[in-house]
């Protein structure tokens, strides 16, 4: 099985993708979508769909894993937040891949052991399980959410 | 030219397209998405990307007017606000469309002649302006923003 994270953000969408066969994990590939502030809010949408389109193309994934609602104090970084989450969402959905959704204390347990890692810690896991190269820490939290997923289809 | 207001919201979205030729408003159509909150919210976006794929199809609108950020205190409901406005941005900016946006006060002014007007005033001054007949609430708040979007056409 195929498995595409996503770390959804307005400015900084990371993603990441992994094979998960047989109780191993292998690293496919990641990367980080990056808009320009200075852009129409639609534009920087629709960079972010397009960009996660190509990456559903190129990769394949089954499924597709998200960081469940992340709600600060602060509700124009929730809205930002909300619509890059929506662009993502509704890339995959219409693509036809299932999303499924894990709380970020879940994806850092997944990786770290512990619910509250830091995003340095959470980088040198990935790639400590994944086996692979320096990850730039968007990609790496996309990659964990990837993860989380597969331990999660262990699980059941 | 022909526009298409949205008014995105994660349970009800509603939508309303006009003419406007030579200072002349011309109510084409409206009506609401409605998502079932039961569902998982990648169904719902979808369910409002979808039905607004399907509008823009029938309606062949030129642009697309929607409203600005309202950030309420609740981050929540800022993130679920998020979500349903980034799904009809992606959405009209994937058939191409340009998207204008409009703040909520800009919008009242412009169906009411004030900035703090009641949804049922809103909804009253639609009809009038449009000379159609009765509208619901979400639909009503749609075709303001469209014809606010009008407005500001004749305006520069």
């Amino acid at each position: 099985m195929r498995i595409l994270g996503i770390d959804p953000g307005l400015h900084i969408t990371g993603w990441g993708v992994i094979d998960y066969e047989g109780n191993h994990l292998k690293h496919v590939s990641h990367g980080t979508v990056v808009t320009d502030s200075s852009d129409d809010i639609a534009v920087r949408l629709n960079t972010i769909y397009k960009a996660l389109s190509d990456v559903i193309e190129d990769n394949s994934p089954d499924e597709v894993s998200i960081e469940e609602v992340f709600v600060n104090n602060n509700p124009l970084s929730s809205l930002k937040l909300g619509m890059a989450r929506g662009a993502a969402i509704c890339c995959a959905g219409i693509l036809g891949l299932k999303v499924f959704e894990y709380t970020p204390n879940k994806i850092k347990k997944a990786v770290v052991g512990v619910g509250h890692a830091t995003k340095d810690q959470i980088s040198t896991m990935v790639q400590i399980l994944l086996n692979c190269g320096p990850v730039k820490l968007d990609a790496a939290d996309a990659l964990a959410i990837a993860i989380c997923h597969a331990h999660n289809k262990t699980a059941y």
